[in-house]
């Protein structure tokens, strides 16, 4: 068949080759502005490359005069949501404000008006995902989230579709890129917490409130997200437990590279047979591992199926331009999507309802510091206290301590309900020749 | 609307909750097997994932006998392709024979027949792939090829769509899983080559004739396959300028690990403003780089985009069941656009045609060692030789040499037209005083 007979058969090519799809943009802050900026970057190739031209025909912002120095075409701003919704022409809707209202109002009606959504709102997928999963299904619309998750990272949709063959047993990874320049600078330099933090926000790489990404809230939502998309089975953030890296210090750092680990914060999602163990930690990670060389404010996620064995993505998981790359491949695979007719093809794929574990039944291994007396008995003491709370020590070492008669314990444990660890922990406090329990902190892997 | 209302007015609910896609498998050699193992471990819940069950109906195999300990019911082997070709109930064939023919006429009967393909077969898409697409295209079939490069690790789907958004600049990295472990034990182990080669088909990482693998052939296709979907822009096999790591010395990986570099056989594709450069050759590569960290037969591919700036995919290039992830992965992909009728939804996407350099007007660094006279003047006559040539010189060294009378003199070049490069090297060579060239080297990076 040649190319003329191919095009008058094929209901595709002969569709009109001016063909246009109208979205709107929710929001012209960072993420917004990068959108935008994709956009203009794409729109000599686009019309060959989808079959289409998108254009952006109205972008709602709060305050129109300092957005208008942002776009070439200040006639697309408006501050008027229905200008938007009630625009029947416009078929994509790309929320990146942020924030759970009134962005869940603005996605709910948007689906509802048979407009698919691309979102890159983490905040209300770990929250609210079902529901808007189920507008969406309901209307036959497509909702996206790539960026939600790790920034310019592909991740959602390899979980999705390319490894959609495997039983995943684990996730995890660097999901914060604020807590992961922190703790570099204090591996690399010797800083301590406060002074890398601000560091960070010299930098803009900490928020003026930085409390969601050191507490690991931030990490927290995309553990959630990542959870139900590679597991089948929704996982919302108050199922996953949360510890930030407020309280690591720089000598936590100098033991673990003593050790031959490095810190990191990890989220982990693990995919077990008596429930989903879902938990945001800094955790000690060998240093052999592939994720303790990735640094800075970069992101990196592991993954672990029964098919493909280990795989690991890794990029900038924010910035204006690498979350709005992610933006702009949902919004082109919705452009084709609607070009096929085959809008919401692939919805919300939790079709399982797995249970989640509370923290305290999950197994983690510990590395611990105690100050203890420095006289006969205490070792002793000490592992029968473990011994009695079934925590199984698979090294201990007891070493000088600055201060006389005084030595430090490091412990480090084999997997240990974490129940049980802090029954022995407390025990531990209370008993007469431990001064002082120094440090805590989970160990990466069986 | 509750689910009630919503599956009788949805069409795909409304679909049989039985239905059957039924399938054929080219070939029951590693991949094959894996394909059907990893099919037999989704089977359960396969109809919730994807609204069909996959039934593997037909396996073409040459020895029947042999084939039959491999599958639980031996009546779906068989050796005629007919059988295949003419089944209209297979709508989806799964060739992973390999090879140019007959796997080039069975794809393309499949194609002509309005059956979809999934193929992980680099040796074909490298030389073929136009042919291949343009027949999908006129036929409206799927023609997936995700395993085809890097076995496991998504790339294909993220190039195609994630990273759509992008004008990407460069795609490169580790392809080989074999060299990568040669080059591995050398570099960790002080081996020479051919004792680890010789560890590799030991243990089963190199194949009985490892020449494809070694000589950089098999790197060669991959490249081809990425830049051609990286750049929107056909790239062949002839194309790519193909060096192998059969001349690479422990003493090599000694002098780069000096400068602070590994050694890994890379695999790189760019796209500059005057053509695409496609090649494939050991390269010295900063020790901090996330490549340099991808050791033994673990792949990785490394891309920048204007948007999602650098991100790498690291994992499993081959294996039985990585690359059976990324079969499936595919298969399960067109199942699904099989259900929501929109079969080559996404095809070629080569709607450019972008001029290939030849590899004399590349422009690379270099890292050179040659073998002086212990003697005044050379250096600079080295130097002016070089200058002839316009090759800039950033780091010049002059070592002791082992040999009375001898020096050794280590050079680092900035960015030099390949064909410039030649030229210096064969008159320094002929120079008086230069004893040998006992060593030229790429250098990754600008």
């Amino acid at each position: 068949m040649n190319l003329m007979e191919h095009k008058e058969e094929c209901s595709r090519c002969s569709q009109d080759e001016n063909r246009v799809v109208y979205a709107a943009l929710l929001g012209l802050g960072t993420v917004g502005t990068g959108v935008y900026r994709v956009l203009k970057n794409q729109e000599a190739e686009m019309t060959q490359k989808l079959g289409a031209q998108v254009v952006l025909k109205r972008i709602l912002v709060r305050n129109l005069e300092k957005a208008a120095k942002k776009v070439e075409d200040p006639s697309v701003l408006t501050n008027c949501w229905e200008d938007i919704r009630d625009d029947e022409e416009i078929s994509i809707v790309i929320e990146v404000m942020g924030g759970i209202e009134p962005a869940m109002t603005y996605i709910q009606e948007s689906l509802q008006a048979g407009k698919h959504v691309v979102s890159a709102n983490k905040d209300l997928i770990a929250v609210h995902g079902k529901e808007l999963f189920e507008t969406a299904e309901a209307h036959h619309t497509d909702f996206l989230f790539e960026a939600a998750v790790a920034g310019g990272i592909p991740i959602i949709r390899p979980l999705k579709q390319c490894l959609a063959g495997n039983h995943m047993a684990e996730v995890m990874g660097i999901v914060n890129g604020t807590t992961n320049f922190i703790l570099t600078r204090m591996t690399q330099e010797g800083m301590e917490f406060a002074d890398a933090l601000k560091l960070a926000s010299e930098l803009g790489y900490a928020e003026a409130d930085p409390s969601a990404d050191i507490e690991g809230l931030d990490a927290g939502r995309k553990v959630a997200i990542l959870a139900s998309v590679a597991f089948n089975s929704r996982v919302v953030l108050d199922d996953v437990y949360i510890e930030g890296i407020t309280k690591i210090t720089s000598s936590d750092i100098r033991y673990a590279r003593e050790m031959g680990c490095d810190i990191k914060l990890l989220g982990v999602a693990r995919n077990t047979e008596t429930g989903i163990e879902a938990y945001v930690s800094p955790m000690l990670i060998p240093s052999s591992h592939p994720l303790a060389s990735v640094n800075d404010s970069y992101n990196a996620v592991f993954v672990q199926g029964d098919a493909v064995e280990s795989a690991m993505f890794f990029g900038r998981g924010a910035g204006e331009l690498p979350t709005a790359s992610a933006v702009v491949g949902d919004v082109f695979d919705i452009v084709r999507n609607i070009l096929a007719n085959c809008c919401g093809r692939i919805g919300c794929t939790c079709y399982k309802q797995l249970p989640v574990k509370k923290m305290g039944e999950v197994c983690s291994r510990f590395f611990l510091r105690f100050q203890v007396e420095d006289r006969c008995g205490v070792l002793a003491r000490m592992t029968s206290i473990f011994a009695k709370y079934d925590v199984s020590v698979v090294q201990i070492v007891q070493k000088e301590s600055k201060k006389a008669g005084q030595a430090e314990v490091v412990v480090i444990t084999s997997g240990v309900r974490e129940d049980d660890m802090n029954r022995a922990v407390a025990e531990l406090e209370k008993a007469e020749a431990v001064l002082a329990v120094s440090g805590i902190l989970r160990v990466y892997g069986e």
